[in-house]
């Protein structure tokens, strides 16, 4: 398997430690020395031939500069998810040949790489069989901030058809599809490169044309002129849509149920569970999160989490972490 | 009238903006241009004929510099109010005979100084009449936080005799005593330096001698030898149980009520009340109070407080600003 990472996305609710110039996939959040994509690629590492990241012009140099031995494939502007993924496909299809390849979110969270990897040995032996595969996470609770994916009769072991794809479901609805053992989507898929590139000709035809013309230019000297032609012509869109989704329906979908300790880090309530909290620092308070070059004291914040920067200092809690995004736009407007 | 200040106090309720190296009265907590005690004696000047502070050694060299002309007593060691108040009292009637003193906390706030001024002068006619004179403050609401005067019958325009003094009281005894008339005891005693020596030799004949010994020696070569030898033998007490209880319970007490927008600058709640919120740093929150030198933003944690010290940021809400104390001791001890 040749891996694909798709490194981009603000991280807006885990600002300010996440900014547009510095986010989320380029920080070492829990502390563990390595940041976010540098583990993703030490993940991945043993179980492929090579790890590609495909990411935008501004964090290419960081990019590089934390993972100097990754293949790069810079997008000059970002287009989501499917893009940049069949991107990634298209070049090593034309590179190599029909090949396998993996893609997957630089900016989660494993805490088990065994598991992970029996998952991703799993995964590829389904996209060998035609399959488009991805690894569902085993749910821990009926989380209503991830889409989920319906499981249909097993196919090997440990692999099942994926029968549809759901959007974030209410709370009603994410305890139904926890009982009937769905599986969370954290956007992991697992596919031969013509799979894909067949299934978008299929599927969206333009798309696949201008991707193409783009994938056959990129290791020549036309690759600037080609994309400048082509790039802007691909739709914005996301894999799960464009693809997962049609070909679930069609019965062409594998997935592979996986509890692997997965966090997709995605506010500071999925944060704070992952990482140590300083307890010296509460009066009359718990479960305080800090994170700060001076020392923070907090005195009757149940569940606070405090940030400061060298411009700004963030004050909320966990429950309230969702709301984060919502001070972004505002608050970096006015710092400038 | 010689006005007394005695400033003391670390303040633990605004730690870490007043802390024992930099108390709240030599901060000027609501942004005004002068500290507190610059504040408190710009208040009395118009209605003394000086203005005299008792402080702490390590505290003189900081009152000075901010109120060069005021005089100056420095106490060996904090033995609470009695002895501050009694040794300015003393020193004053030994240098200029039977007079005035007024004395009032170093770190309160004032609204309506005209206000405060018609109560020092009715305070001073009771004082001439052989009271000692407390000005008490009308209730705003029915506060556990102060202590209370009971008011007795009436003895000139606004002043009425003070029958008891009363600790600081529960909800419900709150209530009674706002609904009954009761007054805050914010600590400002006026009376004739006579009346309060003679009532310290009548009641606490030991402290009197003591205290005689230390005033008479004051302006004299012996200061230090008798402050060395007397001082630590004034024992520690505080004016309203040392004086003002028995002597109200004798009749010898007045009080005059005075609504003139006081506050003790207690704790950051009162502090909030009493200066501006930055509006503009809040999302899915209200009522947050910052001092910071870094721009700071609240998201959903109502009525936060968020102090930035060099070396500590404070966290807390307005609603949990008396438990701030309980910080300062653990904290300190560790930042050091």
């Amino acid at each position: 398997m040749h891996a694909l990472i798709p490194a981009g996305g603000a991280g807006t609710r885990l600002w300010p430690l996440s900014r547009r110039s510095h986010p989320k996939f380029l920080l070492d959040l829990t502390g563990c020395g390595r940041t976010m994509l540098q583990a993703t690629a030490d993940r991945l590492t043993p179980v492929s031939e090579s790890v590609t990241v495909i990411t935008g012009t501004a964090h290419a140099p960081a990019v590089h500069a934390q993972l100097p031995d990754a293949g790069l494939i810079t997008e000059p502007s970002p287009r989501d998810s499917m893009p940049a993924i069949g991107l990634g496909a298209a070049v090593l299809h034309v590179r190599h040949g029909t090949c396998t390849v993996g893609s997957f979110a630089a900016d989660h969270e494993i805490a088990d790489t065994a598991a992970f990897h029996r998952a991703v040995e799993r995964a590829q032996a389904a996209a060998q069989d035609g399959f488009i595969a991805t690894i569902g996470i085993t749910p821990t609770e009926p989380a209503t901030g991830y889409g989920y994916i319906a499981r249909g009769p097993q196919l090997a072991e440990g692999t099942f058809r994926a029968t549809a794809f759901h959007e974030k479901p209410g709370p009603a609805t994410a305890s139904r599809f926890v009982s009937d053992g769905y599986l969370w989507n954290a956007g992991m898929f697992v596919t031969r490169t013509d799979t894909l590139l067949d299934a978008l000709a299929e599927l969206h035809p333009e798309f696949h044309n201008h991707l193409m013309a783009i994938a056959q230019a990129w290791d020549t000297a036309e690759r600037d002129a080609v994309l400048a032609q082509h790039w802007e012509q691909l739709e914005k869109s996301v894999i799960d849509r464009a693809i997962a989704e049609p070909l679930a329906a069609a019965g062409r979908v594998a997935v592979i149920p996986a509890a692997m300790g997965w966090s997709d880090v995605g506010d500071y309530a999925t944060l704070a569970a992952l990482t140590p909290h300083p307890a010296h620092r509460e009066i009359a308070s718990s479960g305080t999160w800090v994170h700060a070059d001076t020392p923070v004291v907090v005195v009757g914040v149940p569940d606070a989490v405090v940030v400061q920067m060298d411009d700004v200092i963030l004050v909320t809690t966990t429950p309230a972490a969702q709301q984060v995004k919502d001070a972004v736009a505002a608050v970096e407007e006015e710092l400038r």
